[in-house]
């Protein structure tokens, strides 16, 4: 699989008083990549959702927070599946600086598949595990 | 009426790198006043909604930001009635530096009371409306 | 003047519990727009600053929230300049639905040029007004 | 060392859609309770700034979303050191759920000294290692 990549600008929002993005703001913009991700595999999340009841969520990160990415910078986010199971997938993340493509942030980010009126695993719907299998 | 007080801690989350509180934070800060202001009143809104159905929604804001607070200020959110109507009521809402009494914004935020389900505006629970009135 | 418009999705991060966007987080997409259309003109905002010492900093807002925007939608944030005085310009901004140009949201805000070091007013650099008051 | 506990209440901005709080807001109440922990011990992070001219920034972090909180709930947020070392340390986080001592989250939390001109690693000023170690 090709890493996905979704670009990101950093806002006045994202940043804090060092100066720099606030950490758990990465976390979002992972996110945004995932959702994008899904989204050009013919998955939006909200349709997902309405059609067969599961959401996505996050069940466990491990993130290094590299270097600062500051107020300005446009940013590459980037989307690569590592391992993928029946009710959960592991997602490797890297955020990197686009002008001169410096590492600021990389992460493992696993995701459980979820009834959402319970909040209870469920095996993924098999039309996106067959899509994500496909590509990975 | 006296004006409720919320006392606020500014973290790291809260700033923006120019160094002071984004603005659009002291909404949230707002919203932390009203939400203890209703608690003090008997009313937590998860327990409203699971009894009544209904939800309090913000429908317009006039926000002055007048000085800037920055990080791990000790902030005053006060909260008083201007007026309630049977499905709205206009607070008032100020934020001060908790140190010297500077104040640094005013606003006055409309709240509709709406169907959690449907979102459309519903006459707000005549229990919180008696209340209100009665601080009022 | 036309309006400027920049595209912005909605993901989970800016939702609540209530299942729409947190009112809040509306004021954050207008600055997303206010940004670009600033970069649009030629004027990055950290160069601004690196360049010129000033900051433009939010001094009010006046928010109708009329209708919420959902997770997964897509929004068209416009942009559009009011009035500009020597330190301080007013700019009305809109939020619609892309699919269906419904409108959710609309706004007044006021922009104020700062000193960024010390905080306090000083007038916009010429390039800009100049730049503003063309496009205006 | 006995963990430190800062309580934290859930209000509508830290939760997305999902009815559940967004995973990455987690991380700011754990930085809550690391800054009042600090305070606890007698460096408000404001204060070490100016006098020393050093920041903590997380580098490194391990979360574990175990179940989720949710809008009104209270949560207790611990706090615990793990490992110091000249110029970082390792802190233990957990959130449980204050009324039934339910666990929702777990970390490990790596965080810097950083010069706060340059972030670049600094040692911990003297005062600031010497107590944790004493508390540790």
């Amino acid at each position: 699989m090709q890493a996905f990549n979704w670009p990101v600008r950093v806002y006045y929002e994202d940043t804090d008083s060092g100066g720099v993005v606030y950490h758990s703001n990465y976390l979002n913009f992972m996110e945004r990549a995932r959702t994008e991700w899904l989204r050009s595999l013919g998955f939006g999340q909200q349709a997902l959702r309405e059609q067969t009841g599961v959401i996505f969520a996050v069940t466990h990160v491990d993130v290094s927070f590299v270097k600062p990415a500051c107020f300005d910078d446009l940013l590459d986010v980037t989307c690569e599946v590592e391992s993928v199971r029946a009710a959960s997938m592991c997602i490797q993340q890297r955020i990197v600086r686009h002008d001169d493509g410096v590492e600021l942030c990389r992460a493992k980010v696993k995701v459980a598949c979820l009834v959402a009126e319970t909040l209870r695993p469920t095996p993924m719907p098999k039309q996106i595990k067959t899509e994500i299998e496909r590509v990975y």
